[in-house]
């Protein structure tokens, strides 16, 4: 985060200091034109074979960097809230970190029972303005997914199928420039696409499967969309032709609770009061047993943040900077479907605004 | 691995007895067409707004099932290895497991500060019957997207186009079912193309650029690929038409290598036998310093199983029933390219079967 920078392969390592430019301790083997400009690199040996144990090359590394500075740690830990390393942007694996590695690190300073959550966890509650830029990004590059998503919308196509077509052109975006000629250097989603009664089990889980696509069915979609290593998390749901009269209300339902819930986000407001905006208008409809799971969460670095959710009894306050997703849901399988709209939300100074709703592209 | 079964969602807890029927912890939210048929569920809270800690009712739960089956445990550990989940089928994230949970589970136990390593990893190491047929259904899904890999080496298509390609089909085919009707319920990979001059830096990173291929260039493909839960890791070198001089040697020196390698695949071999025998045949056109990485690794249960990689000075022997990747490649940057082949190759008790390749579907 502090170095607007996401690692490929092996473990990073950023040693941000207070007085002194910060280092960044990269592998080997990390492609160079992907390392930010401005920082001081070391590298250390990670993925070569001839050298059996590289955390210890960047535990010395970064001791040695430390007595350079005339830096004495006095606690070093590991905030276990975030787990253990970022996500991988690249492969379909986390790189395991050595179970020892946090004892290794605390070797460093003069006290060993230290841990530092507090301080590493709000990092990722407020996003600064490039960090910002970088997920507005990232949901305009999931638009163009979504487009894929509605007009794929045809009886006989399976879901794994529109799913498919969705991860496809949001992958083949690579290399391309957006607006502001921001490179596109990586681009991935995962796209789960649920049809008919299937949709009615989103609420508790998203998946997709053979089912081909029917006139009538509610479809919906979860895209979650790396870019550059920020994140989207979206939902949208829509009917193949004209919705069933059984699931319709379904749908208008989902998106009136959840315009209630965006309409009420401002600095200073509770994550509970915001959840209520949207919970109420589904019990108003008798249907508050059929939205059981959390109004939203903090978004952009991961695909789900850490930090507070937007769900009943959470006293926490919105402040500008956040970026949530706002994504009630309504699944009722008496009636054959569900429905969740969700966006990414910025809360900005006097308001909020909704980075994932791009003009001109909304399909309803 | 002892259930056959892979968790959507949440974290999901085997209890296995030595004498009596096994059960599995799994979240409320799970699946249930997806949970093998034969073992007794229990379910327990995960994914409920209203429960806080679904991990105490999960704890409990153990509790009184080992209580129930008269069992006193001696020792309760956690596998550091294998990391901390197994790796998800669907989404985009590991699911993170609280902090303490190994404490909680130990505190089921007469010992509080055992660690069960080896029983669980050699679970790793050797696939049963049923598994390695699990295995070469991934290998034959993933030939599927090699196929479409082969078919789109034209020139003026990005590398990124290319691997969306791939990946695209690979998940359509999600829903059909294999020649002894076993259905695929899950289907997804994740393909990295590098073409030309970035194809000699595939001994180091993946990734795909937007990179448009052109005439003699060689382009690698990197392909992990997960159907069902199981794994199967390849790659594949072609050049666009006929490759530039400069390169055809490299192509045919990874082939000649990995046959190599794979020829000497029996019980009792070390891994460093193996390892040398693909690393002398490039040692022997004297490039063995652009082939800096390990020749294989275990596969299966993911992209990259725990366990003893075939590297030099690697004692470890082959037994039947182990599933290894074969992957020597050379890249050499001045030449303007680099070559890996990769295959995934079963132990037999008689000598080896190169499980991802398919009679009639080779290109060259």
């Amino acid at each position: 985060m502090l170095a607007g920078y996401f690692p490929f392969w092996g473990a990073s390592l950023l040693v941000y200091f207070a007085e002194v430019e910060p280092i960044l301790f990269v592998p080997q083997i990390e492609p160079r034109d992907h390392v930010p400009a401005g920082l001081r690199i070391r590298d250390y040996p990670w993925g070569d074979l001839k050298c059996a144990d590289p955390y210890s090359v960047l535990v010395s590394a970064i001791g040695n960097a430390l007595v350079k500075a005339g830096i004495k740690a006095d606690q070093v830990g590991m905030n276990p809230g975030v787990s253990r390393t970022s996500l991988p942007i690249q492969a379909a694996e986390q790189i395991p970190i050595p179970e020892n590695f946090a004892e290794r690190l605390s070797a460093l300073a003069a006290r060993r029972d230290a841990q530092c959550r507090t301080a590493f966890a709000d990092l990722y509650l407020r996003k600064t303005p490039e960090e910002i830029k970088a997920i507005r990004l990232a949901n305009q590059v999931a638009n163009i997914g979504l487009q894929v998503f509605f007009e794929n919308l045809q009886p006989g196509t399976s879901e794994a199928e529109v799913a498919a077509a969705v991860e496809s052109v949001i992958y083949r975006q690579i290399g391309r420039c957006d607006e502001d000629s921001v490179g596109i250097f990586h681009s991935r989603s995962w796209a789960m696409v649920q049809s008919g009664p299937n949709s009615a089990d989103a609420g508790r889980f998203n998946r997709s499967t053979g089912r081909r696509l029917e006139n009538g069915d509610l479809v919906l979609i979860e895209l979650a969309t790396c870019v550059n290593g920020y994140w989207s998390d979206l939902t949208r749901t829509a009917a193949v032709g004209s919705p069933n009269p059984a699931v319709a209300p379904i749908l208008a339902l989902a998106k009136d609770a959840q315009q209630a819930a965006i309409d009420a986000i401002r600095p200073g407001v509770s994550a509970a009061h915001i959840d209520a905006k949207a919970r109420d208008r589904i019990a108003a409809q008798g249907l508050s047993d059929f939205f059981t799971h959390h109004t939203g969460h903090h978004v952009g670095f991961r695909y789900h943040d850490p930090g507070f959710i937007i769900a009943p009894g959470e006293s926490a306050t919105l402040e500008s900077g956040m970026v949530i997703t706002i994504e009630p849901g309504v699944y009722v399988p008496e009636r054959g479907g569900g429905a969740r709209i969700e966006d990414n939300v910025l809360v900005t100074e006097s308001g909020h605004e909704a980075l994932s709703r791009i003009a001109g592209s909304e399909q309803t």
